[in-house]
């Protein structure tokens, strides 16, 4: 039996740069099942994801050696791991829950392959008795003006015990610090519930139905410092009419949130997003 | 034979109104075919569609004078036109001529109910020889610093002389004038090739691709004096990726703006359009 | 305080049934909210959804009793419900749970104006432990060839006890009867995992990556004997590509089934659906 | 200045491919800007799409030699061109001119890499007097049910003759013979006016209605014996209500035909459609 790895990498750009990967990978057997590249001329970067198999007895540290031997000297930032592998995810959840039951019922499907090794939450787990936690550990870590930076100490620290490989914020509600934001760079996605770059900033559905547009969106991005301005990752509209009351447009915001969001995670999981400034390069599937 | 009128109305709200208008309508043996009513509880106004056939013996001064016993007691602002009418429209363009060859392509099918008075353009005839322009009066008004207000007078003019219902800015890259823009109001459209409120001013493709947004998108509204944000007729998105350059979202962007300012352009055309404030009430097909 | 009642109708088109109606309500302080009509000129039908305000006074015998007045001597068929009202509904449900999950978590947030009277299933009731069911009551009804008959009276009897008013088959695997589907006629809402009319019949997904299609879809309709030709309600789509596999069509596929079938519930829920021969009229929000 | 050819191939699986491939475009100074590789299981097939630049010296011969010694010994399909070759286009039409209008703007813009070698009608060039055709020579070969096979060896001779890439039927409402449509296989395009493989055959449109579904589409595929049934390239749907009459939807169905169109042209001229059996591969912009 094969078994099937993702690279995904990045480097400067210069000629012979797939060749010396898929050229290495030939040495241990790998086989391409599916690749895509993107090379950006302006800050003239390539941007790299790779599915390939190798037969059964390479494992993953030979897979690692092998492209460590091809990037390292194009000093490439990379990732590989085995498309079976299941990356630890800690989920922020508020009161508005639709993302977080979402998440985890296609969690539960398979969907997403992911191990939630923790739910946060500012309110207690009594709020989500409706919802099956499957035995997930849930941490009650209610920040308030005066306790803010103990309790992203806590948080951070149950990153770092957990391994944590992506926090996702799910209508979190709560805006984490520039610290923490920049501990967390690229691998903390949060969903902001307007089509950005509009209506940032505090009730953008109220702020749709004050301007009179004819769709609403959501947005997913990776958190930095600097609050709405993360890289966008994905983001989905749908259509409404001078009828949507507020109220109306939160209701529908709540479909496109959840789905723009477990896109945007799923992606994330898949190794599919790239850095690229202030930006993506993402391999949809 | 019997001939179907288009009435729309607005109003204060208040009991008895559909009841006034329709038992009204009775009288001259009218049918209603269609019917779009909307109460905005806000400012407490009522907007209101009505298509309605009467027998081919009554003739619209007939209609008219129904309807005016119905509505002016409610003191509401309305219009009544045959649904064959054909309103009379001044098109202003520029170098960009894909949303002026769409309109002009509609038109010919009969898709746009609407007689196209003239085409006004800041460039010479010679640059719109690939299109037909189907004997439409064309005037070139080149618009300068320093000629602007003798140029939107003779432009205000032509919309006079031609008793034009609307004036559609089809890519026309001037900015009107505070006072011509409230001359114009409510039957003068725009389309800005941006999703509004997103990337308003110049240049909101390349906005865009900074900002590596995943959709991009084209906004029709009223002309007003505060540029990019007027009332929202129609808007419409596609999605991006980061493979699309700035030129690549122009090519994306040709096929949503042309399709916007149509739809919207129709929709006006059709009396589905009510100003409703800062917004629209759009009692769309 | 007012209250608001939903009137639906249709009836044979002839001129002044708005007025006859509309009169009749301001007879009982009605005051118009909403409205919407549609004349089919083939089969000279007259559709009509109206939303309307009462004083507090005013209750749903008098209202109904108004109503009646207006509609009986046109030989339309009609239904006023209070728009605080909930509909008793039946949900019917396979493993294949994610439409249930969906519909009860939208019940919970009140999107969904239903009251969820009982839930049947052809499978026990540990194959939902990842599902709070709320209390509801739920039946286990295996069904095998051989007691078909025996299990469907069962339901029928469930949907007489607990006066249902929609039994939504939220991918529920099993077909219904002719003649179970004639007793249910207009009142049981079916979704079919491909876009209608293509791809009837079994494993739809596997029909799309054969025929190699470029978007998949979900359709909801009501149920008849005639299966998959009941009258459509809610239609949607997605983008696929050559990458997906046949496992990747369902896993996009739960997505659309599950918004479909509650676009479909929820105007359903607001009577905003009715039947036009084949086909549905939908005043959809 | 360097210069861009883009490279399509497919052919049996196996390990190795693009590492081949590659490293033998480095031996020519080959830098890799785009790639798309897709490995379909059933068959066991590979497909692959390169854009890569090469040093000003290096001209098409070289180039091809490089590839074909890559891939002549993996006995695969293969075609090179430059970035900016245009690909020799044959357009038939009938008297619905819309996809044509489009595909002759979209020409003009330079959004379609093509150079349109001729245009072939039923119907006398006087028909298309409002679509400025640029100077392209105009064909008018009427078919009638005798003199089918004559004017489709005519037909077939301006192919040959004009070393036609792609023949592009918009809305030709002709049925090619088996024989014509297998001599153009994998380079001829049509645009169906239905979302296949609902409503095959003769007015879509008017089945679309009678069904009373809520998405109208339409579908571009490649023509084969096997009416309506060829590999799709593209499609799309638009939404429509109970209002639409069938005139609607084919006013409607236009704007969906010619975009659907010329995405599928546009990706076939750019290299991005490769045929799978009965399917396509399509590394989509």
């Amino acid at each position: 039996m094969s078994r099937t790895f993702i690279l995904k990498f990045a480097c400067e750009d210069r000629p012979g740069i797939v060749s010396r990967v898929t050229t290495g990978l030939v040495r241990i057997g790998g086989n391409i099942q599916e690749a895509s590249h993107f090379n950006d001329p302006l800050p003239g970067r390539f941007f790299c994801r790779l599915a390939f198999a190798v037969p059964a007895g390479v494992n993953e540290t030979v897979v690692r050696e092998n492209v460590s031997a091809s990037l390292t000297p194009l000093d490439a930032s990379w990732t590989v791991t085995g498309d079976d592998a299941r990356m630890r995810v800690l989920i922020m959840a508020s009161k508005l829950d639709h993302c977080l039951a979402d998440l985890l019922y296609r969690r539960r499907t398979g969907e997403l392959p992911m191990e939630v090794v923790g739910i946060v939450s500012n309110h207690p787990r009594e709020v989500y008795q409706h919802i099956d936690l499957a035995g997930i550990p849930f941490h009650h870590l209610p920040v308030t003006r005066d306790n803010k930076p103990e309790q992203e100490a806590k948080l951070l620290a149950l990153v770092d015990e957990y391994q944590v490989g992506l926090v996702v914020l799910a209508r979190y509600m709560q805006i984490l610090s520039n610290e923490l934001s920049a501990k967390l760079e690229g691998r903390c996605i949060n969903i902001h519930h307007s089509f950005l770059p509009g209506f940032k900033g505090a009730k953008p559905y109220h702020q749709a139905y004050e301007r009179g547009v004819k769709l609403i969106g959501a947005t997913a991005h990776y958190v930095t410092g600097d609050l709405d301005e993360g890289p966008i990752i994905a983001q989905d509209v749908e259509p409404v009419t001078h009828r949507d009351t507020p109220q109306q447009l939160v209701r529908k915001g709540r479909d496109i949130e959840r789905r723009v969001l477990a896109r945007a995670v799923r992606h994330h999981l898949e190794s599919r997003v790239l850095l690229n400034g202030r930006t993506t390069v993402v391999f949809a599937d």
